[in-house]
């Protein structure tokens, strides 16, 4: 730390990524990417000719795959703001409806981890809401809670979802405050709400092209919300950094979208993996919580959760563990082929002598 | 704007891009993007086997890049931060030193707009001080100020430098306080301070990939700070978006720091050009800065900045017209090649009756 930062920065601790090894070494099943390239249309689009387009800025306004995404789910392109990954679009909506206090915001206690480190960062008024004894959100906590909800459903790392019919008693019920639901794990099997957003206006969906879409690398992230939303948004995005989307993303993002029956069958194939993992662990006394994203998160008995991810590290399997005290127990386990997990399903026996 | 955004954005102003023409159809002379296409090695990074990775999230850390840069520059990793354009970097540095107004920020009346926005954005308490009549920086105006200082080197929209004494001036008799440099056009004939940040742990120099590079379509940034400085970057960096450069951005801007060589060659290209065209201006009538950046900034007194803007585009060729009151008069107009120099050139004869 220097002796410049601003005092409010000195406290806030940053978010930890998943570890990135650089030797590719291992059976990577710690960052939820998808074990699927992208498709065709995609990496054929990385090609000379966009390479020497580099030299050229994007379009600010990402016209293009804004409209392929409006045209996907039926909305306008003005419905639509795409961004640099969609923890970008948490942090610009953390920024823009939350920040020093004068809108309070709530989230589940055990939920991806940035959004307390968003909140601290903007200084946010925050509630986290304890998950229920069996690691579900009580949909009933946040209706009529009069604050922002931010919710990611899928949650992570639990896989657990809340019904659309919970999701629409939460936005309905809080019409004052913003409703954000983070989809970025919804194709693996849980039902969406952005079919909710021409109804309400303090709804806004995020999602991500890093999952289901095999494009982690690319950065793509998009919400789809009222047009006042989106201009909010478009203003912070204009406020930080207007070309904050490379060319070959932009591109790719577009292809990606004309190619979307190629990455919901792979979402097919992956929940297919998913309960075949699932039931293979339970039936040697794991508990697997009844996840529908692209990941698992699985605790048992005979060993705790940090010890089983080391000793799967040893062996060349990845998996993430958090340390977090309610969880501590637990491992998230990315679904990858069908392949890696046959050798993690047999290094989890190996190590825990059922081999 | 949504009635939910936060009270404190609702008067932000957010920052204009220069033009981004979708039909190509333009001789485009409006953002400062070099004529020249990326280096061979760069383009040939954009491939199938690249396209593939991009399933994977990139490192968050971008250690390759940074070393790459470290070895270019002599310095260690840890003095180097890389983000996602250099607007990312200014703005995070607004935020880590300048936010609330816990330390007042100086910067000039003419320069970067984008300075503006991130002191409005971050509620700086910050003060814009006037070029001298000549549009030329006033080195005294920022020695021993005692507030934070951001000053492009050479300037924008002007392309006037500062010497290396005037920048060591200001930052070694502001020491409590972060001196920003911002290089962006450093390549094209000014020189560089990066040598002075070993000796003054204030100075923070700040470079992009989208000017001298080649690489606007990419999204690269970088500093070059103290250890302690770079920490705080990369504390806000982890803290907002730790992936925020793709996977392809990254290998580009390695290849690129091995190619050196053939950019400091472009750069050199576009200074002849620049001086070329400066003296056919001056040639007929017009009023040209001493540019040392990939533009030149001129104005005529036959005919006001606007319409000859708006007469060029009319033409074909987009060069950038600012409304602010003190410029109106100017154009800034990127240097491309040659031949687009002489479309630009005979265009401008054309429209003042001197072809």
């Amino acid at each position: 730390m220097s002796r410049f930062l601003n005092e409010k920065y000195k406290a806030l601790k940053e978010y930890v990524p998943g570890e990135q090894p650089k030797d590719m070494k291992y059976v990577k099943l710690n960052t939820n990417e998808s074990p699927f390239p992208p498709s065709e249309g995609v990496v054929n689009a990385v090609n000379r000719e966009n390479a020497e387009l580099l030299r050229l800025y994007p379009d600010p306004d990402c016209s293009e795959l804004c409209e392929k995404l409006a045209g996907l789910f039926g909305f306008e392109k003005e419905n639509v703001f795409v961004s640099n990954g969609s923890d970008d679009i948490l942090n610009f909506a953390f920024m823009a409806f939350c920040s020093d206090g004068e809108t309070p915001v709530v989230f589940p206690d055990i939920s991806y981890g940035f959004y307390k480190v968003y909140a601290d960062l903007h200084k946010a008024d925050y509630q986290q809401i304890p998950l229920k004894a069996d690691f579900s959100i009580c949909a009933d906590d946040y209706v009529g809670v009069g604050k922002n909800v931010v919710i990611a459903n899928p949650n992570a790392p639990t896989g657990l979802t809340l019904s659309l019919d919970e999701i629409e008693r939460i936005v309905a019920s809080n019409p004052e405050n913003i409703v954000l639901i983070d989809e970025a794990y919804v194709d693996f099997g849980a039902r969406s709400c952005i079919g909710l957003v021409p109804k309400y206006d303090n709804l806004i969906v995020v999602r991500t092209f890093s999952k289901s879409y095999s494009l982690a690398g690319a950065r793509l992230g998009f919400a789809i919300a009222s047009k006042e939303i989106i201009a909010d948004l478009n203003k912070i995005k204009f406020s930080t950094n207007p070309y904050n989307i490379n060319r070959i993303s932009l591109i790719a993002g577009c292809r990606a979208i004309e190619e979307n029956s190629y990455y919901m069958n792979n979402c097919k194939l992956i929940a297919k993996t998913r309960r075949r993992v699932t039931e293979e662990l339970r039936r040697i006394g794991f508990e697997v919580l009844d996840s529908e994203a692209n990941f698992i998160f699985a605790r048992t008995a005979e060993m705790d959760g940090e010890t089983l991810y080391l000793e799967l590290k040893k062996r060349g399997v990845l998996v993430r563990h958090f340390t977090v005290e309610r969880i501590k127990d637990f491992n998230r386990i990315t679904i990858g082929t069908d392949d890696e997990m046959n050798v993690f399903l047999r290094e989890v026996k190996t190590i825990l002598g059922k081999a």
